[in-house]
């Protein structure tokens, strides 16, 4: 495998890396990456809602929001999921390595892990890689990218400039997917750095609102992960901050947020198309998420996807799966759009040219819209078809 | 394709018929069926939660339970769903050509449609077709179970004998699945005849237990169709029975409805295992069904089934995502069997010989168990594993 080396520019006070530690079976794959800054930073962080988190979740959770963070430590192909008391051990053990390797808190550290479930955490391995893994820090952020992917197909980094008052910031953001994504998180980790002014006191609340317009907006499979966990990092910690200048700092979050949880969708196992869905005009949030995770959720409409076919009845028909468990009247009216081409106007068929509906759908980027046609609330989602390569990525993934 | 022809007896009361009308685009097949009674049946019906139900279940939902039933006309290749109001006025149509040919009430048919959604319902054809429909009515059932298939690849049937007070009588079941098969229903259609004694007063009530324990008990892809519908029908109406007498009938009702169940996982479209899971000691019926639909839907655990992967990380993850929407604590000590294997016992992971396992589970039977150590509630479901196979049949299933 070529992979082709961006540079990625960290954020002031951020340095990172990632190197070949020897915990995933392939020879020369990056597995083990660190994110180290010189000074305290204020982090974020949402988990998974699985019922058997990981280690590392269990873990972090009860640290974050913190304002003296210092070292983000993630490996992948071990998940440290499913590994008992000795699992929380191991986890401890590799931030007391780290963090007296690094000279700071046991408590200054955040730990994740993604990979296979179940397997002894190969702790040893990691701490032999500690000394490595310090002295290739840089203010580059690729090789931390390329460390902690799991099946993705590449690198997943999104960056954007913002300006407050003449003085510019950057956010930059890494992420994994691939496998077990879903709304309400996923077998994703996401890392979101930022030099922008924010506040300790409002960056939980952020890294919230973010997450519930991105990462929880994606569905691969359905699948919920034990590991899901997205971080908001910033090295500028302040007081306080206007609301106009919270917001623009927030947007610009946001927009690599989003740009992210698009690039898991769009890198779904075996993916061949992003799926972008359009809920609006639903009576509640609560309403329009349910039917956008029950069509993104959808395995007949993820094939039908695939095959380029114009099946709208089984989008109809997810909708109203999702709403099944929901109070909403029955054969409500509403209208279905693909590709911008309206199928289903308002309860009823409208005709349109199958061939070129299905010609316009072999674009990598398929768009379904969904107007409830019965209120004010919207919500945008993405994910990926189902082919015949994700069943087998799947099938033999631990083998 | 060559189908081997089984004579299904039916019971007492009743006839049926099979043939090809001209409504699926195959040549040859048959798609249109009839059940028919000269006397009134008594008839509970369980339909589709899906908020855009068909045509035909907004109009046979109405009508169960009902003791006057005569007749059940049932199409394949057209789903008469998202047809709008022309569906329904196509229905109609069916129903009162259907009865002026035979002679009775149009509050005496059932309809059912099952195929493709949004196409416009060929009520003609089927108008045309309904005299040899009638002609060729016989004590046998296999040619209406032909007719109610779409991508199942056989015939789904199923026969207990029952005696009460030394008289037998027979219990037979029809049923079709294959895709969109879910918990709480699914592209399900499923007749059980009995000549067995039942009260009209008690025929929902046990419609719906046994529906309850048995095809509200599987899963094919977590899809929930427009269309579902499981009846009931006795040729046999009593005003009561003995609450002795009342188990056995039900118990051989539900033994045809499991068996049939069970035949639709393992033929579900692509499905090279047919998957038992059950979940034991839970603390609630709500809670131990959440946790077996969320293991029959997982694409990860299906997955790993077609590759006989013992991967029980991911069955733990399922369990945990089903239960992240229930009160229910955290890393609670979970076991899980594969094959009679522990894998993971008491949350800590077991060691056990992956070769050896991943050889049992060759078989075409493969049975979970996950133990919740944590009630006294229990439930078995079924489903089957995801193969390359699955996305083939879907990807271009309307073309």
């Amino acid at each position: 495998m070529t992979v082709k080396r961006l540079p990625i520019k960290l954020p002031r006070g951020f340095q990172s890396s990632g190197i070949c530690a020897g915990i995933k079976q392939e020879v020369n794959r990056k597995d083990l990456g660190l994110i180290y800054s010189k000074n305290d930073l204020a982090v974020g962080g949402v988990y998974t809602q699985n019922k058997f988190p990981s280690a590392h979740v269990q873990y972090c959770r009860d640290i974050t929001p913190a304002g003296n963070i210092r070292a983000f430590i993630v490996n992948s192909g071990n998940a440290n999921a499913a590994t008992g008391q000795k699992g929380i051990e191991a986890n401890q053990l590799m931030v007391e390595a780290l963090s007296k390797h690094l000279g700071i808190n046991a408590d200054q550290v955040l730990t994740s892990s993604t990979g296979i479930i179940g397997h002894d955490f190969p702790v040893q391995v990691i701490k032999s890689a500690m000394p490595s893994l310090i002295s290739e820090l840089t203010d580059d952020g690729f090789d931390f990218a390329s460390a902690i992917m799991t099946t993705d197909l590449k690198e997943k980094t999104s960056v954007q400039q913002i300006s407050i008052e003449g003085q510019d910031y950057s956010v930059v953001g890494f992420a994994k997917g691939s496998g077990m994504i879903n709304p309400n998180m996923a077998t994703m980790l996401a890392y979101v750095l930022t030099d922008a002014p924010l506040p300790l006191s409002n960056i939980q609340e952020i890294t919230r609102k973010v997450n519930s317009r991105s990462f929880n907006c994606i569905s691969v499979d359905g699948d919920t992960s034990t590991n899901d966990s997205f971080y908001l990092a910033s090295s500028n910690s302040v007081s306080a901050l206007t609301d106009s200048e919270l917001a623009i700092v927030t947007s610009g979050i946001e927009a690599v947020a989003v740009d992210l949880a698009k690039q898991i969708a769009g890198d779904g196992e075996g993916a061949e198309h992003l799926i972008e869905v359009t809920v609006s005009k639903g009576p509640s949030e609560a309403i329009v998420r349910k039917v956008l995770d029950s069509i993104l959720n959808s395995s007949l409409v993820k094939t039908a996807i695939n095959g380029n076919d114009p099946n709208w009845g089984r989008i109809l028909m997810a909708a109203g799966n999702g709403l099944s468990v929901m109070e909403y009247p029955e054969n409500s009216a509403i209208s279905i759009k693909i590709q911008d081409t309206p199928v289903f106007t308002k309860g009823e068929p409208v005709s349109y040219s199958e061939a070129s509906l299905s010609n316009a759908m072999s674009d990598f980027n398929v768009h379904i819209e969904v107007d409830l046609h019965n209120g004010t609330h919207s919500l945008k989602g993405w994910g990926c078809d189902f082919s015949d390569e994700y069943v087998r990525i799947n099938a033999d993934y631990s083998t």
